[in-house]
């Protein structure tokens, strides 16, 4: 990357959805899963992040119980460079670790915080975006990647931007709206004002800890306890994210576009389109009459006759056939199955 | 049963379908598979035999490749009363070797003839009908147990009643039609005139291998050297239903209709009428949105969301995923199956 202060990033590893049971599990969450391509999202994360700085500079935050899966699916980290959140505390307390683990190691880093659960399919153009975001991070201000959207997309948040943009590409964020109803998402896609909220953040680290300190002081407090040596100052880090916790309230918030082919892989709908009609699986694939089927997983034969977006995800224990366009209510599935009495598949 | 001379069952228990793929393969065909209820069709066709004649009268003819399993799965069948044909020739030559076996025990035998892959709900009914139909057969009539259409079905043979009935609640056929076009369909059901032909005869052994010299002499001959001992005769025996063979050329042929919740399970969605959700596996099932589906085999957790009437089928090695509208066309995926080089799972 360009000259300045060395600049490092945080790979977040954490977090445990439901939207891709079965395939994805408590200890195996999306993270770990193929969905888009050969390898991982937290690998093809991890291989982004490589492009962007050394493994000396690259850290991954994940709980306990996600951190030997983590150094499985990622030899190349260096074990100082894995930072184990003692519980899981949502994103704010997990990327404040991060940061004041870096501050002890580099007062003038730049940090890019990147989510792993997410495919990029433009790696140059995700490249530029993190290059720009650091010079106006350089500025002072705290960045957030925005995706343009394409949709009035209800499950994601909308950054609001500024009349006057900041010179590099930039603009201010004046708002950040959680998830908004239909109607509202379909106003801020043609206002042309909105960018989706993609959880990647740039900053000057030292820059993030000052405002931390003040809009989010007993995260700062627990965070910097526990960087200091003190596992047992986590317990008082409250359980929040990041835009709640310290972007809706920071000062300088910008936002750099991206426009890289990103996608959150939502939903199974989203993986199958990211995917070849035999995904994830080795086994044969007989598709008769059935557009826009996908089956991801599995070694075995799997035929499906008459049934367009239908999607089949078969595990060993656990077989799942659903419609692309239900698939945004899994929740509904996991629940009937621990309802069921089987939360041992979850 | 009522008086006169004994009569004989014979069991059908060969054919190779593969509309219940990838459940039945060549070597567990249709007949035994739990299809409707806990037993396997060829294990409810023999206990419906055993209520009309002990065990020393009812004989399963099945081929070669079918014997050990037929044996397995009924073990009440005497050793001496399993006919096995030395290679599959349809049911003519099935159902006539059967036959001339049986005229070398008993000369004056009366012979219920059934296949083995329906399903009758109504046992006490199917055995009344049967009743008439030893009476009329008496009458030396070959006797036909025909199913009232109640609907404009294309996958059957009809039986087309003489004017004039005869006495015992029987009529005469003037006419076999192999599976008519749906126009011709509509046109029997409006009628009143049509019977399904369920495959089900009755009739005097005696009376039936003299009409089978007179119409199929080359079946005739090949089965009564096969029933004399000499095994390689079967080699002349033509590949010819008992329909084309015999019934549509025999002399006084009658029908007694049977009212006993028949169903020949033609398809994955008939078998799903006769199923319970859970049908045929242990393993849990969730379903959401989905009135009409149907999980078959399996002992993993198989989730169904928005996608009603579907059936699944969960076996080892392939899994089928097909709509009930659509599983007449089960020929198509298995030739795709074997197309893509699998012929090893049919």
């Amino acid at each position: 990357m360009s000259g300045g202060d060395p600049f490092h990033v945080v790979i977040l590893a954490g977090g445990s959805g439901t939207r891709f049971w079965p395939m994805s599990r408590a200890k195996r969450p999306k993270q770990f899963l193929a969905l888009a391509g050969r390898r991982s999202l937290l690998r093809g994360t991890w291989d982004r992040a490589r492009t962007l700085a050394p493994a000396e500079r690259v850290w991954v935050v994940a709980p306990r119980a996600l951190a030997g899966a983590v150094r499985r699916e990622l030899p190349g980290l260096r074990r100082d460079r894995l930072v184990v959140e003692p519980s899981p505390r949502d994103t704010a307390p997990a990327i404040a670790l991060a940061c004041a683990v870096i501050a002890r190691h580099d007062a003038r880093a730049v940090t890019v915080v990147l989510p792993s659960d997410h495919v990029i399919r433009d790696a140059d153009a995700f490249k530029r975006s993190v290059a720009v975001a650091c010079r106006v991070a350089r500025g002072k201000a705290l960045v957030c990647l925005g995706i343009k959207p394409d949709r009035p997309a209800i499950g994601f948040g909308y950054l609001k931007l500024g009349a006057r943009p900041i010179p590099g590409v930039a603009s201010p964020v004046v708002e950040f709206v959680e998830k908004p109803d239909a109607a509202r998402a379909r106003r801020f896609l043609r206002s042309g004002r909105y960018l989706w909220n993609a959880g990647m953040f740039v900053w000057q680290n030292e820059r993030f800890l000052e405002e931390l300190a003040r809009v989010a002081p007993e995260v700062a407090r627990a965070t910097a306890g526990v960087a200091a040596g003190s596992p047992g100052a986590w317990g008082k880090a409250p359980r929040i994210s990041l835009d709640y916790a310290v972007m809706e309230k920071a000062s300088q918030v910008a936002v750099v576009p991206l426009d890289a082919g990103w996608d959150d892989l939502g939903s199974w709908d989203a993986a199958a389109r990211h995917a070849s009609p035999g995904s994830g699986g080795s086994g044969e694939r007989v598709m008769i009459g059935s557009p826009g089927a996908v089956v991801f997983g599995g070694k075995r034969v799997v035929a499906i006759l008459d049934l367009p977006g239908v999607v089949v995800v078969d595990t060993p224990d656990a077989l799942l056939v659903v419609s692309r366009a239900s698939s945004e209510k899994m929740k509904s599935v996991v629940e009937a199955v621990r309802a069921a009495g089987r939360a041992d598949l979850l």
